[in-house]
């Protein structure tokens, strides 16, 4: 059994979610609201950041990376030809998958994701000494700069490729579906400007992997229009 | 032949050296200064940071963990019994490699390394425009006042266990006498502080992979004087 501690606008919480629904592994779902720094939560991870796997007779997992390369190891392919393939089965498939899990769940996440779901959601919850307080909108106008150069990039890539990454559908997809899930959600993503970013997104937005985070929305923040279409 | 993109005063860029040595492998060095932005390096790695290692036959491997995970895949254990193990043979062993590897090529780099090398070196080298200029006193007193929790950690992690991740050498210990490395350089590491963390760090630095990082200083900024010292 594997339990995942969560929050619905963690992107890195999202492509775990992404993840274990490719390998077909369903968890159970705790959410857990990081910045109130609950005790228990620390001693399962010291960073006090969201997602960490609880998987039985293993240490607590924590962190993208750390969860995606142990789920690579317990469900990825074997030599009996079953288990599923994210990370990819060439050296080099797999350098240019992980250079761009990287890209995404860092460099994106710093530049675009995190501040934009910092001031736009999580503040809201957040008591004072916690850090909350109305939207810095600096933060977010240069989030939102950041944006575009990002989705330019992600264009090239899916106009080059069948796939982020390469051939195949990998964690460089659902890393970077992830992150610009939480921010589409917002309505934060300027799709008109990249056509084959639109495209790509649309094709993995479209995998039943997708479907139980485009189903999840908050009352008292409801998604942009368009956040479940799947022909936005 | 591997050729390694590197700065001396970057704490990747040392942890990827330090496990090169470890895996008895001799890499061509290049120094880049990565605030330059010199193109043909952001055409190697479009992040513009380094460490990056070029290997013959595979696209370029950026970043500290995307080469730990090649260079565990091509240099360690084998079936036949050779290769070097430093990500653990058992998979609780390597999600605790993974956790620790990430807490200091993350979070120690973030509140500690990266603000003091950027404050007290890069700062010297970068023109105005490249965000030179004299040192930020006051991200250098956060810096110093969160190494004092970090030293704690990793002395208590070592007052457990042998060594940081376990019974054994790890990628966990290179990563974090790495970072540790470039701070002791300048000097701000209150060792006395902390002693199973100063002994720790002793063995560590005794190792012969560590002596080619010992030996280079800069003429214009000189160590620390206990800084090569194997019993400082």
């Amino acid at each position: 059994m594997l339990t995942l501690f969560h929050h619905p606008f963690c992107p890195h919480s999202r492509f775990i979610r992404l993840a274990l629904g490719e390998y077909a592994v369903e968890p159970a779902l705790a959410e857990e609201r990081a910045w109130e720094r609950r005790e228990e939560f620390l001693l399962l991870n010291p960073a006090g950041q969201t997602p960490v796997m609880v998987a039985e007779g293993y240490p607590p997992i924590p962190g993208a990376s750390v969860i995606a390369e142990y789920l690579a190891e317990q469900y990825g392919p074997t030599e009996d030809g079953t288990g599923r393939d994210l990370l990819g089965k060439r050296i080099s498939e797999r350098i240019e998958v992980r250079r761009l899990l990287a890209w995404f769940n860092e460099k994106f996440f710093t530049e675009v994701s995190n501040p934009l779901v910092t001031e736009r959601v999580y503040k809201r919850h957040m008591r004072e000494q916690q850090g909350g307080g109305p939207p810095d909108t600096d933060i977010m106008r240069a989030a939102r700069r950041n944006i575009r150069y990002h989705l330019a990039y992600v264009g090239w890539l899916a106009g080059q490729r069948d796939w982020l990454a390469g051939d195949n559908l990998s964690y460089a997809d659902l890393a970077a579906a992830a992150q610009l899930s939480v921010i589409d959600y917002l309505g934060d993503v300027p799709w008109s400007e990249n056509d084959h970013a639109k495209n790509w997104y649309a094709r993995v937005k479209s995998r039943p992997s997708f479907r139980p985070l485009l189903a999840e929305t908050s009352a008292a923040l409801p998604p942009a229009p368009h956040y479940a279409d799947l022909d936005f």
